[in-house]
């Protein structure tokens, strides 16, 4: 094993499919979201702190390790220069699924342009800034996982037709 | 059958297994490297104009019967208000990757935005303004079926390494 | 009757010729001014929520019964990748007027794109960003039915003068 | 008569419906497009150089003419600090479409934001940037007029299938 | 006397050399900055609200009688779509000074472009978005002015370098 | 005299009142635009290139002497990170037109953000971006030299004519 | 001496090797994360406030001694139109590292095109804007150092292991 | 050695200082100019294609050995989500002056904020989009250089005396 591997116990009982990691312990408000999702649809995942910036060698590890570990995805948040997704794309052919986390004083265009503009050959699959992005990159997982997954899929119609059900009784004053 | 249906027999002898759509034949010179990519997998795959503005039911009719025909990803490419990639994800679970086409007078800053800035429940994997973006999208769609196919994942990681290897012969004057 | 219609009995005993739809409830902040204005001048109205996104079908069913119910203007509010106006602008000839609801990162920039870069073909008149454009899409509306409603003409020009008016006496300190 | 009038017969031999206005004659190019459908719909209609910034008391004087005159619409067309279509709106209530022609250096980004972001109580129907803005405005003068004539709905009917067909005849190499 | 002019009793018991308008009472948060600058050096000066929306005409003649009233510089602040300073400049060839009120979705951006990007033939003088521009804009009727007035010049000098002294002052931590 | 002045015979017979200065000698595309215009209203000038950046100290000199040698106003064009008109109007109180040259990738928006941006205290009159702006920043300086000479005021509101004229004799296809 | 030196004891009792400059006190909120880093690995620095628009010789004057009294490193914050760091560039070769101080209006945009956006010859290094930025080009000036001086390469080597160290603590919920 | 290691004899025949690396042969018209500046000055230096995402591991070991084998200083170039300077930074602490390289639709604004973001604890020294920050990087390397090496001090001060020449005698038609 690399020994630069960070890989520890995943936060589920069976392998993860999913890791969802992020740059910063500060960007969990955000990618919460994407977790909350997976744990609703019972997906096997795990979440962690790997940056980019100031943990590269475990990024490295994080990435090269996915495959063989058994991750179908991983997504990814970051904000501002946000190198984590398209870094991690750059070392595993794992789809990996960038959130970009509004930054400071950009409110996230930064962030999302760093990450949906990667040249050609190392793709990354963006969604919106913030909460919403991180809410649909789950929802994508769960999609790409359904593709293989009857049951999964049958739980993502009815989460589709709740979501519906819900849009249509939205009542207003 | 969807009497709306635009459906007809695919670009392919075998079942395709990812669309790839457009809203004009004017998005071919840039949706043409998607298909490109897909022939170059041996992707069995279908490209065809669907144009959410001018053929709203044809869309989605398209996008019902994405998920019984057997379709595993959608690849759609769209410019401006850039409404085909969101409103196909709406109708159907299968996998949306969407593609800004640069526009005219804003170089793809609207085509991004209408396409990535999706309400939370409905996701689109948005990639990279104009060609890059089309290569990429197809490449992420190699990546999701190579998850379940080892051949396909023994033919992504030769893509990737003859990939680093031109880059590596890159020469500069 | 299209088996997806949400047409309810419309907020008004006379039947509406003004719809006001948004994607959300949330929404409701932005559009009351619609309403407000519409209620001013006496326009027969409905405002519901239509998520373009979460309610596709009902959307579609909105769009195809406007006209035979009599809608003379829909005015539509939307934010992020807002496909409301521009997808029932696809579905009726009935004039669309759309309003870009503020994002939460990007300030209603996402909106707006996403809603006056239509493609030639499929015309939504596009409004400002937030309270004003609700406001002035509803007397952009109320302009249109006063072309051939002399009452509501005189209506109209009265409101206008009361706003110079007004403007007039504005105080400073 | 206001002595600053510049209402000369129209290019129309029955009265105009619709006037289209631009800020200089190299906004033809665009504007044009506006006239081209207008003409195809058989809308009488006439079309000039109404300057705001060289010509302030003869737009004012277009403006209180646009009613008594019989305009039903205009389409105003201006590029830069696109003030036309806002002044124009201050002095009518006729419905006032604007159309952002493409500015040198910012490719029309100011003329967008200079025409949609209109302070509450004055609407400017807003359309796309450039041509498509151009076409889109005319082709909302119609539907408007649309509602009052039978024939004219019709043959905004035929419009759009014809340009569904053409859509969905689109050929791909 | 123009029969719309607003034009009453300065705010000085001489005749004013500068104005200020602005377009709402809103704006006076604002402009109110380039009025103290105005009393701090005894300018004759007069403020009020013109709205180039809501009372165009007002406007129209507020220009007009600027040059035969005396006034030297016209300090015009809007906001959104911002119209003020460039339709006065249309009117009249006292210089116009530009002050872009900061908006409330678009932070001024829009209000920036609106005033600056005028057409060659009709210059307003454009300064930096909000206080900071309202003050320089009155400084820089200050400065205009001082080139005919050498006690004002000397007020000007000494304003600047009690400003530089306040700057060599200033205390950090 | 200041050893480093660069103050050279100017380019008019009679001592200039207006100085026209630029970064570069690639500026002058742009700001010919500005000289010509002082040539047809036979304002005395003179023109020279005064980098911010690789000519500071001349700069300097060249702001310190602009009051003693008489000059009304200074006309400063500059692009990308813009400092010229900021640095002449930081050590002069003679008014400074500040002119954004485009700029090769941002198309002036550098320019013009870093011109009209100025903290308080030491304003800098903006003109829009390019050509147009130069031409105003000129007639803005004529406009404020004919506040004192009727002749010139005579001319001004001849060449306001003629523009008017012009734009109304402007011919469509 | 130049007499308008502002150059006056240090902060530290050794003579400074790096000065950290910024346009206002109210920059220190920012600025003070840079003086934070040099405190912590030893180097001998001062700060103070020097304003290019307001104090400008003292700017010249500052700039001018850099070299000869042994800095090695200017790090400038500024903010808008953020003049100073690439005048001080302008005027000395020893290395200017900018730091764009966040604007009220837009957020540090125009600040941080106002510092990169330098011509060719006179070169800025440019960090983020805000805090970030602050920190980094004290980093950076350490790192500069570190290249001659072993004690201080360790240091910074063990304040990289320690950040790495804490970002692989960090605890998600 | 790192088995990665992709370290070629240099370009010079003594050890380079200065390390130009760029993430494909197409960003040479733009990193071109780094080089001819460092060749000017005598700076032993090397130039290779380093791609942060085809060739990762190559890029870590091209960092890790940086300090090792004597370089001083890495300008990296890249566009759109230009990560080559963020996550060489991340692993060395050799000083990283980073370029952004026009991108194709955005113009260099993602390249801009994709390297200038970098979170805290990372720093990136930035510099202009295009030649201007490729010539200024490696001049800004040289100024760095130049700190301990008076031979280079008198050879940059002589530049820059020659280049403020060259301005002075830039000649206007």
């Amino acid at each position: 094993m690399n020994p630069n591997s960070i890989i520890q116990p995943p936060n589920t009982q069976v392998p993860p499919v999913v890791g969802v990691v992020m740059g910063s312990s500060s960007d969990w408000d955000v990618m919460q979201h994407a977790v909350h999702v997976l744990k609703q649809f019972g997906i096997p995942h795990e979440y962690r702190v790997v940056s980019a910036h100031r943990m590269p060698d475990d990024m490295f590890a994080y990435a090269e390790e996915a495959g063989p570990r058994g991750l179908q995805a991983i997504i990814a948040g970051a904000g501002g220069a946000a190198h984590l997704p398209g870094m991690l794309a750059a070392k595993t052919t794992v789809p990996v699924l960038g959130v970009p986390v509004p930054s400071r004083h950009l409110h996230g265009q930064d962030s999302l342009l760093s990450i949906v503009q990667m040249p050609r050959g190392v793709p990354v699959a963006t969604f919106a800034i913030g909460e919403s992005g991180a809410v649909n990159a789950a929802l994508f997982a769960v999609a790409q996982l359904a593709l293989g997954d009857a049951d999964l899929a049958t739980a993502l119609n009815a989460y589709r037709r709740s979501q519906t059900k819900a849009a249509r009784q939205m009542e207003l004053p």
